[in-house]
């Protein structure tokens, strides 16, 4: 059987997300974002068209670098406003039964202790379907918020963070046995408590002195998901992820990337598929190549250059407010950079850049340049991807919503199925257990089993 | 037109709360408290008895007092383990239309840049029916599992609240002005970047400068509930609820720790009548007085005293396993001590107390005795409270579920809705608007209204 594609959509609870400026185009309903039915309905068609989960980013901060000022991004809601992405998962489990749903969580503002009990419990309401996002946190604005004058530096943010996912293993997989919970009625027993063990950790960074505040959920630990692309950031994920995000425009280029992860988490010891690789993408397609093109040139009359650019200047860490349209922009390894690969293609091409260039490169209002094309065409195009960049599957940004998620589900999902890459059904199980279709717990080489009472 | 009665239903993301011991009564449901049909189930059953709310105790830490471990409270679910409440409101708001929802945030441990766009999130999905119940904590256990050796002394708690409230309040009400979201699709302005202004404040417990990650909800701060009924306690409600809930197993104690808040409210500048009052109460009800006697004598059976006094202990700090039945209990004032009354009406008995009588008066797995009757005489004793120690409602426990909620309905909803204090149907609008019948931001003489832009 032909490697099984993967899917994930992508999505944030706010506005604009990737592709700016469509919040504008008159079909649109992004601006829905604050109404329960709009993701539930998202989630209802996910899952109609077999999608393994929806990712959902999230960002403490504003996107303040371009002009030194938040005003280009409140102008085009370049995921500002955003609100808080954990929230809106209880009810679109409610309504759904397989989607999986990755949540993004910095655990920088996030006390361990608590944090794991917000996990445990979005894994039994949603019967093991959760996954969370490891992030640290890349915005000086955000650590203002939490009354901190600039972000850590980025290297001892990976320190923390290390430290935090032994603490939440412990939580998690230490706490209570398998064999803790009781329920039985008539001895009126409902726990033991001498299966259940407090957590006792003095490290660098945090203290903590507790028993798990949950019972045992259906995956303990939830499915992990890492975007990180620095040497660091590779290091952590190769050690702890088992779905990661890679962004880039070159098929090589990510080829390169997913060989380094694999390579290190063969070294950590863990099976280099252990690793389920998505790599983002946006894709535009319609019966035709012809009507295809025609629905990318409407939807970019919507596209917005300078929310593309509030929010590259972000990610970057460049004010590209002060650069006029043909001069060089001088691209600099920065602390504020983003550690997902979003700066490397750039930097590769050194002083060749400049704004003209890069604003032409921003077909729908990012740098990343949409598939489009029929549901032939689109699948063709994923399956270079999968086979030449070695990725598992996709996350896949939106445009105009919900219509561009229909059309993914109407066209694209029956031309992967028909060419045999794309399952017919959901296994049954818990999420990690349809992603890799084994037990629900993490296998004995990963970090967290260490953890074990 | 007689005084509405106004009516919350008590409950907590666990499977012991108040009554303990009734999880094993075989027709109980509480078990099912990490299944988010339970919770959906409830919440519909409360709104066609129009219900209020629904509010949502919480607790950080496990109840350990008792022979100095958590053996006691692990055996018997009183209120370990115990998820995040939180999590349960999404789903229940999809699925309700007028039910509002009173959540309980320890604000210690939830910084308030991050907690502020949670509950701005939760009140625009729940279209403005979100309450924050305002708690600072009381158990050192849960101060171990977030790195501190105790908690911190309790009149400074209130003075970290104090500020922790200044700050919240800016990043509701003075971040984003109400003309602040344009929407405008015309001229793709999603907000006008000149009315929203960045939140700075530095004090000795916080530092934020930031804007608010959320743009305005239908009630910007969410409606506020408080619990504290110690001197500073009751000044920080007089100052800043909304809501109020007291216990009390006498109407004259009760009502003059009411006319006591009321008072100071009235010092502070607010109506008296700004403060809504819940008085707790368990009530058992069937068609007859002698039906529901039978009713409390086979709940009774499945009470737990190793639970309640579990629970017990740690609310006043005594450990009440060191004591023999009739020795006379010691009740001295104690800095772990529960500051919502629990210990007020059994230290003004002095040592009159022991655990005998002390058990005996725990007749379904607590100190607090049930209302047990037919319709009408729960009726004629509710009235009475409204009455006597001028409450505007009650904040019922749950016991055996969800039948005594469906009893609640069924019987005593009818009953007071024939005797004209309780509505036919939901007021429209919002929480705020629903429970004060006026418009849904914080009157001028509110705080928080001190800290519009």
């Amino acid at each position: 059987m032909p490697r099984q594609i993967r899917l994930n959509a992508f999505d944030m609870n706010c506005v604009g997300h990737i592709q700016h400026g469509m919040w504008a185009h008159p079909r649109d309903r992004s601006m829905h974002y604050t109404d329960l039915d709009h993701w539930v309905s998202l989630a209802q068609t996910l899952e109609r068209g077999l999608f393994d989960g929806l990712f959902l980013a999230d960002i403490l901060g504003v996107y303040d670098v371009f002009d030194g000022q938040p005003d280009a991004s409140l102008r085009n809601a370049v995921q500002i406003p955003v609100n808080d992405p954990l929230l809106l998962v209880p009810a679109m489990a409610y309504a759904t039964q397989n989607l999986g749903f990755g949540v993004t969580c910095n655990l920088t503002y996030e006390p361990p202790y608590t944090f794991a009990r917000r996990m445990s419990t979005l894994d039994h309401l949603t019967k093991g379907r959760i996954g969370w996002n490891v992030v640290t946190g890349y915005l000086d604005s955000a650590a203002r918020g939490m009354g901190l004058a600039q972000q850590p530096e980025h290297d001892s943010r990976y320190d923390v963070a290390e430290e935090y996912m032994q603490v939440v293993y412990r939580l998690w997989e230490g706490s209570w046995e398998d064999a803790a919970p009781l329920h039985d009625r008539e001895r009126r027993l409902y726990a033991d408590p001498a299966r259940i063990h407090r957590v006792k950790h003095e490290g660098r960074h945090y203290k903590v002195d507790a028993i798990h505040l949950s019972e045992p959920s259906p995956q303990r630990t939830p499915v992990l998901y890492q975007a990180g692309a620095s040497a660091r950031g590779r290091e952590f994920a190769a050690a702890h992820a088992e779905c990661i995000f890679v962004n880039g425009q070159f098929r090589h280029n990510v080829r390169d990337i997913v060989a380094d992860i694999r390579a290190q988490a063969k070294t950590c010891g863990r099976d280099p598929h252990d690793i389920k690789v998505f790599v983002g993408a946006t894709v535009v397609v319609a019966p035709t190549d012809a009507e295809a093109q025609d629905k990318l040139a409407e939807y970019r009359a919507y596209a917005s250059s300078e929310g593309a650019l509030a929010h590259y200047s972000a990610s970057v860490g460049i004010d590209f407010s002060r650069y006029g349209p043909d001069e060089p922009i001088r691209f600099v390894s920065n602390n504020a950079m983003r550690s997902n690969l979003e700066a490397i293609t750039v930097r590769s091409r050194g002083s060749e850049w400049t704004l003209r260039k890069l604003m032409q490169m921003m077909v729908l209002g990012s740098r990343q340049a949409p598939i489009v094309g029929s549901p032939s065409h689109v699948a063709d195009e994923m399956l270079a991807w999968m086979d030449e960049a070695d990725v598992d599957g996709f996350n896949l940004s939106r445009t105009v919503v919900p219509e561009c998620v229909e059309d993914f589900v109407a066209l694209v999902v029956p031309e992967l199925q028909s060419r045999g890459v794309m399952k017919q059904a959901y296994a049954p199980g818990t999420l990690r257990e349809k992603l890799f279709g084994r037990a629900g717990r993490l296998p004995p080489s990963h970090p967290a089993a260490r953890c074990r009472w």
